[in-house]
């Protein structure tokens, strides 16, 4: 069965792009309060897991040796537009560890955000510190010196450094993971497909610190108090992520994922949200995010209204006119 | 019922995102050969019926007038990249008729290829004329002109252009267009929203000329040969249509819109191909519109070769590693 309409395009008047997907929302018991769609196939959650993924750099004492605080933190849990101060934050979290660009694995790619991209393009070419995962390949690299151990390779699914991530994502998921899980992701450090059921509950077990180790609810805590304080480093200039947490602060925690998967935690509902868009598209699994966030989060007017431009975005075109919106539908609302 | 799953995108050996969409292939009787998913729903074909926008242009004298070639029909009939060729491409055919930038009303956005975008940042901003659709703006201005009418306001339902485009769209579809098929574009030109059968009818009459006008007919042939002839206009460096076009000359035509419409024809199989991905993606589009040609059209075994990195196009990542393809399902090559 096809998992339902959540997001509808309006040009005018009329649906001119719709959108299905399946969405989770779970307590740290794994008690699901919201299942739409097919939560229990397992998809790619790609970067929303960072900070999953991130904990280990805390609990494992890589971040204090390195004297990491809420930006550097951020930056590791980040999906970040490549501006210059996130090159500069990533740049410091190598250094710290004696190590350079030459050690990331994540490839080079121009930076997501549009002026940077002009303003290097004018002078030279990215590198692997512009690449919107430098921050977590960065975190891989500390903790793999935290640990002691030879950091090349750090990336493949056999490394140490990968093979106690996953471990953590096991943990935090309760989902079995498996080379039949296993692909590569687009900076080349394995992606697990885990399902949005499982990846609801590590969001609620990460939100809250319910049913996690105290020293792991504690990492939870500083990357989660990181990434509301420095809601720019997780993303940048106008993107999704940080505009929600500049919006909500330590109430909401979200990030996003390739391929329209969005995780998220309201740490004083004790609930964790996870949405794949079949399709894949962004747009529609931001506007899914911003629903699930009016619906589950206890708002004052002014807020509700600051949230309504996520969930109903407007869209204009070259003149700047007014030539449709998208629409989250019914399902998701009730 | 939804549409049925026409791509999966895969990443390692699990479908990570799928597309759902319409699909109509007919001949210039409206006879349907294939017909998948809701043919009858009015859809916005956006700049894929660009060059049946584009019939008056000739039809009227206009292209004559000016001294149009096949490069300038081109691009009467293109969604170009914004590359240098193209802005100068389109300033000669404003300069023609006595215009000049200002008199274009499309709106300015950075050039769709990724150099001439940068390229263009070192020094200004875009104008209307790195608009993708500048060249059939254009084209709108100098029939504007050659109808001896002021072209103010040419972009508006209502003007004399727009009125008579809208009669050429009800002869090519045979859809009635009235307000509530109506909306506003990208670049604030009029769309109708047209159910695929009737775009499949009309590619199959432009393709072939049947059931035209003799004039008709002439112009269509003469904007078929202007973009086979001159592919890089109608899209640019490394895009799906000129690629395409490229390889097959005279004996495809195939134009994008946004929104993951695809329109084209097979003037030789006298049949005419139009397409909707109800998520809106281009990606899955281009995948499909590929499937139809390889299912369609009688190929060489070269041929077949090199369409298939348009049908199953291989993901790579940031390192040159493959993570993935696309792949069209079965129920787009039985």
């Amino acid at each position: 069965m096809p998992d339902p309409l959540l997001v509808e395009v309006l040009r005018g008047l009329l649906v001119e792009s719709q959108h299905r997907g399946a969405v989770a929302v779970a307590d740290s018991d794994g008690s699901l309060v919201c299942a739409l769609g097919d939560v229990t196939v397992p998809v790619f959650p790609r970067s929303a897991v960072k900070a999953l993924q991130a904990l280990l750099l805390v609990e494992s004492g890589a971040a204090d040796r390195y004297g990491f605080g809420d930006e550097e933190l951020a930056l590791a849990c980040a999906s970040h537009s490549g501006e210059p101060g996130h090159v500069a934050g990533v740049t410091h979290m190598l250094t710290a560890a004696g190590l350079d660009t030459g050690a990331l694995a994540c490839g080079a790619h121009w930076p997501i955000n549009q002026a940077a991209a002009f303003a290097l393009a004018k002078t030279g070419a990215p590198s692997a510190l512009h690449n919107n995962c430098s921050g977590k390949h960065a975190g891989f690299l500390c903790l793999a010196c935290a640990m002691g151990i030879d950091h090349s390779g750090y990336w493949r699914p056999e490394h140490p450094v990968q093979r106690e991530v996953r471990a953590v994502l096991e943990d935090m998921t309760g989902a079995a993971l498996g080379p039949e899980q296993c692909a590569v992701d687009g900076c080349s450090v394995p992606p697990w497909a885990i399902p949005l059921q499982n990846l609801a509950r590590a969001f609620a077990k990460f939100g809250s610190g319910r049913g996690l180790s105290p020293e792991r609810a504690a990492a939870a805590a500083r990357l989660r108090k990181a990434c509301a304080g420095k809601p720019w480093n997780v993303a940048g200039t106008g993107r999704f992520c940080t505009e929600i947490m500049k919006l909500f602060g330590a109430r909401v925690f979200v990030k996003t994922g390739a391929e329209g998967v969005y995780c998220g935690a309201l740490p004083g509902q004790g609930l964790g949200i996870a949405v794949k868009c079949d399709d894949g598209a962004g747009r529609a699994a931001e506007a899914i995010m911003a629903a699930l966030i009016a619906r589950f989060l206890p708002l004052e007017a002014g807020e509700r209204t600051a949230l309504t431009r996520f969930q109903h975005p407007v869209l204009r075109n070259w003149n700047g006119v007014d030539v449709g919106a998208l629409r989250v539908t019914d399902a998701l609302v009730y």
